[in-house]
């Protein structure tokens, strides 16, 4: 599958080399692809990832079915705005609208009656927008396997069409457990898991874990 | 240990014959014993359950070590204040503040930066106020390892020696995974969890889950 990574922060930098070694065919999407290859960090993870592409938000989405937007929540309207035409194409919304202006932990963004994913489908409403991976961090995205137990992770979105490639997807990254919560309304549960997996993180002092629906 | 669970709901029931068995001496608190004795419901379970006891809210409290708040969100702060000086009782507070009148999913009634358990702290500065066993229903509350694994179970709260007698107690009840959040302040992340909770239980079609965190 073509896929579109846009941000080249931390959660693109793990996903866009993982989808690539699963068989895909990726491209980062960046403001300034110039810009972003001279940077240094960027240019040295770019020499160790030759497989990953980088391209304009545009021209990375123009030939991608699955669009994954990796950017941070502040972003990413004004990010897929520059995306071009996203209809018709699935949207893998993973953002988290945090704003740490006030110190940590961040608030969220939105009200509670609004999520990120909505914000996203929209802004665009012919898009796929699928909500998923967003509660937890990126090497548990990409390899839930390291865990002593994958745990589990979530979908929301109106399209089931959408919602089984990416289930398909999240399969192949190595998530057992994919539960499907319904509509694109109910990514305000999983957005709202964050300011307690912001205090768990606190209180097991490491990123590296998940939620886990034992039943 | 002297244990007042105050109200008479799903909560109490499940929890005050539950803390008994463990070798507890429990009385519910009500707001008016005489009509809740002569409820048919309640005289039924009275009846199967002997041993505990029942009294007003300041009679139930008076005598006990540990008061557990076991009302609904909007009954919280006034069953609180009929339930006497709490001042250096441990106040086990399970409310989750749930505003159903719009429906389903109930709203959450306070603001991001609040929780249920800081206003009972405010409401009862000299209360040792420890948040817990508000992410999951009651059945698992009382009986987590019926589950095929218990799951996480978290408490937050101010004064360290009450968490301590809060944790013995959980570890009674079955719980094998009790995850310190820290002070009462981060209860806003555990009582944020609601919102997915509910989500999570249309997905999987009942209340009795838990939450987990693998790591």
């Amino acid at each position: 599958m073509q896929i579109a990574v846009l941000g080249t922060g931390v959660v693109g930098r793990t996903l866009a080399p993982r989808f690539a070694e699963l068989g895909h065919t990726v491209t980062i999407g960046t403001r300034d692809p110039a810009a972003t290859a001279a940077k240094e960090d960027y240019a040295a993870w770019q020499a160790d990832h030759p497989e990953v592409g980088l391209a304009t938000f545009a021209a990375a989405s123009e030939l991608a079915a699955l669009v994954v937007n990796a950017t941070n929540g502040d972003a990413t309207l004004e990010v897929l705005a520059q995306a071009g035409d996203l209809g018709g194409k699935i949207v893998l919304d993973i953002s988290n609208g945090l704003d740490f202006s006030g110190g940590f932990p961040p608030r969220i963004t939105f009200p509670q009656d609004d999520s990120m994913a909505e914000q996203v489908q929209r802004a665009h409403p012919a898009a796929l927008v699928v909500k998923s991976l967003n509660t937890m961090t990126a090497d548990v995205m990409a390899h839930p396997d390291r865990l002593p137990d994958p745990g589990t992770v979530f979908m929301s979105g109106d399209d089931p069409a959408a919602k089984e490639v990416v289930a398909g997807l999240l399969a192949e990254l190595g998530h057992t457990d994919i539960v499907d919560l319904g509509d694109v309304t109910t990514a305000r549960g999983t957005e709202w898991l964050m300011p307690a997996w912001l205090r768990v993180m606190g209180a097991v002092g490491s990123p590296y874990f998940n939620w886990k629906v034992v039943r």
